[in-house]
């Protein structure tokens, strides 16, 4: 039996050869194999929710949460779920071989950029076999060879739609060797996965903060790091106040357990104690718990029917996942803009306001990877921001920033049609 | 006195701090600190003349080579060169704030990206005191504050250098704190400045191949690694023959110790026997080496004058930075193809054909950061290439590619204009 390690080599290898071939590969031939991909994930249903039936069965007898195992499952609406998906990337534009910031310099040498893949992706992810397929198709139809590793509790379902997308891809001519899945599910693995930068070109851990840390942490190759949220939203004193209902209502209950979901209400003293009730009683009704401070505490506290909690320091900062808001009482724009800065992750920041100035300035000095005026933060994802899809959500500011879609797994090349030129 | 980490610590704590208001600095501001830095330099030549006449004494004791003691020395005509430069960067347009990819979506919001600076900037150079002033206006002019980090040999030039930096830069109304000089000369220095990204958002190395693999290899933040050339000139069997024997020349001779200079030529073999001898006399003429495979030893051994070596496997993928030339006959464009695959560095690689689709394949197939037909690989750099300035070149794909101008500097963050949106 080959070991863990020969495993990685070979599969590292064989991307890395393969995502050369796979950078000049057509779009045609790209999305007759995404389109192959979705017809397979429907015609070997059977085969993926047998393979995934184990994975469900074993984990549910080794004690994994409700939460876990519904992430975990896979049923027939889902896979058609998944293979809708799939089409529509085969429906998104090719970034591939775009031509831009093509000009003429005075010498006669025409310089340009041309868009290329990155090369080889790898991503490391929990027990959520749908990235399996969503991660693969998005490296394909962007030119991108692929390196899969997903958790252990998955692993059976893995290897069943890793089976479908390679033998789809394949057949529509699609390279040989670029899509791989690591098999083996011992933990060292993935260490040495992360060394493997003569292999790997960009790794996207998907999963929870501690995942992404370790792989931000120890990865020797570019790391898409984020998915840690911590969102703000701060109510000015000339909000309209039945727009930062809405939104802030928005923000924290339409999903509470995602990046950026509402974390921290932010609302200018000014206004406290008409918008106060009127956002308590939208989120008492949604079972929203409000951890408040001094000020905002003793406007709430008459009122029925809130689960209301003091906030302490250990509030400001967190990403809650929950049904659960920090709520502040701020004497100033200013003080909002510096709660924000110390407390907030970089990710997506709100202003609600009817003040052009206060709109203005909270756009310029926020420092996010997107910032808001008027509108809920549940909006920062790559299909509402018209990307059609997406890979993750980026808080560092290298390469690309918030949603990544398929452009953002590519680089490019100065290409430079000369006629003779040479260099005085 | 203050320990070198507590040093460390301070000036990075004070760069960042600084950062966030220098990347609201108007671009009026940031000029003005530019154009006084030009002045200041030209004022205080003496002061930094002295400081550089000391180091320079100091390594000459020391034994430095002549190549490095040039690169140390400044002078009064050096410093005006510095100056103009300076005012340069001046003169070109500031990308922050630029707003680009700006739509609206079917539900009203107004979605686009804004360029911001990328926050702070380190360097990492040797004793060329140049670095210093050349790469601080490149980050004011970007937005970023930045820390340098010379070699302990100029240590008093970057010291007086830095100073007039920073009092032209301040006065000008740049936040006190954007520009730092660590003075610590120990070397673990900058082990540690590798380390901190908590102040550090990008680190560019400036020096020899060894300097940029450490950096490269150690830095827990982005670097911008690159400035490592090994670059191929192929003339094709359809080449012309004059421009390929004054292309050849140009990227060999013109420059030799830079990494955009030619350090391998291939050449097909149906031209071998006319070509060879046009461009190996011309270099002969211009005093170069060249280490021949075997069927080029054979057609140029029998002309007089001319250096010639047989090549062993060392020459392939060599970097030369000198006179030498490695030359190789190959039998078709493929196997040209392979040869850059195999030993090329990713950095400058041409063609020189009149063959339409050779042309167009070379373009397509080298996986390099720049790729020529008919022109001198000489041409890979920043001004040449209209960027305007450059801070390095980059054999990366992550981020930016080729020459990095003012622009490469930047990060963007997506601004988001809503009315009440909130997500269905």
């Amino acid at each position: 039996m080959q070991s863990a390690t020969e495993e990685l080599e070979s599969k590292g290898r064989a991307a890395k050869e393969a995502s050369r071939k796979l950078a000049r590969s057509s779009t045609g031939v790209k999305n007759k194999a995404l389109l192959n991909i979705a017809d397979g994930l429907l015609a070997r249903e059977e085969e993926i929710l047998l393979a995934n039936r184990q994975d469900y069965e074993e984990a549910e007898a080794g004690g994994m949460s409700p939460a876990m195992l519904d992430r975990l499952l896979l049923t027939t609406s889902r896979i058609a779920g998944i293979a809708q998906d799939v089409r529509a990337v085969a429906g998104l534009p090719d970034p591939v071989g775009e031509i831009f910031d093509m000009r003429t310099m005075p010498n006669g040498l025409q310089i340009g950029k041309r868009r290329v893949p990155l090369g080889v992706i790898g991503t490391v992810y929990e027990s959520r076999p749908n990235v399996t397929v969503d991660i693969s198709t998005l490296c394909l139809k962007s030119g991108n060879a692929v390196i899969l590793r997903g958790g252990k509790e998955a692993i059976r379902s893995n290897i069943a739609l890793a089976r479908v997308v390679q033998d789809a891809a394949y057949q529509a001519g699609i390279p040989q060797g670029a899509v791989q899945l690591i098999e083996s599910t011992e933990r060292a693995v993935v260490n040495r996965m992360l060394k493997m930068s003569e292999f790997i070109d960009l790794l996207i851990p998907r999963g929870g903060a501690e995942l992404i840390k370790f792989v931000a942490d120890n990865a020797a190759m570019p790391v898409v790091a984020g998915g840690v949220g911590v969102c703000h939203t701060y109510v000015d004193k000339s909000a309209d106040l039945g727009k930062a209902v809405s939104i802030a209502h928005n923000a924290k209950v339409q999903r509470p357990t995602v990046c950026n979901a509402l974390d921290t209400l932010l609302v200018h003293a000014e206004i406290a104690q008409r918008y106060l009730p009127l956002i308590a009683q939208e989120w008492g009704e949604a079972g929203v718990e409000m951890h408040c401070d001094e000020r905002c505490l003793s406007i709430l506290k008459p009122l029925p029917n809130l689960k209301l909690v003091p906030c302490s320091d250990q509030d400001w900062g967190k990403e809650f996942l929950a049904l659960v808001a920090a709520i502040k009482v701020v004497d100033s724009l200013e003080e909002a803009l510096e709660h924000i800065e110390r407390y907030g992750s970089g990710h997506s920041e709100a202003i609600v306001t009817e003040d052009y100035s206060a709109a203005l300035r909270f756009l310029d000095e926020v420092d996010a990877a997107c910032v808001y005026v008027n509108a809920s933060t549940r909006f920062t994802d790559g299909g509402q921001f018209g990307l059609g899809a997406e890979v993750g959500i980026s808080t560092q500011k290298f390469h690309a920033r918030g949603p990544l879609g398929l452009k953002e797994l590519t680089s490019y090349k100065w290409i430079i049609f000369g006629s003779g030129q040479v260099r005085g």
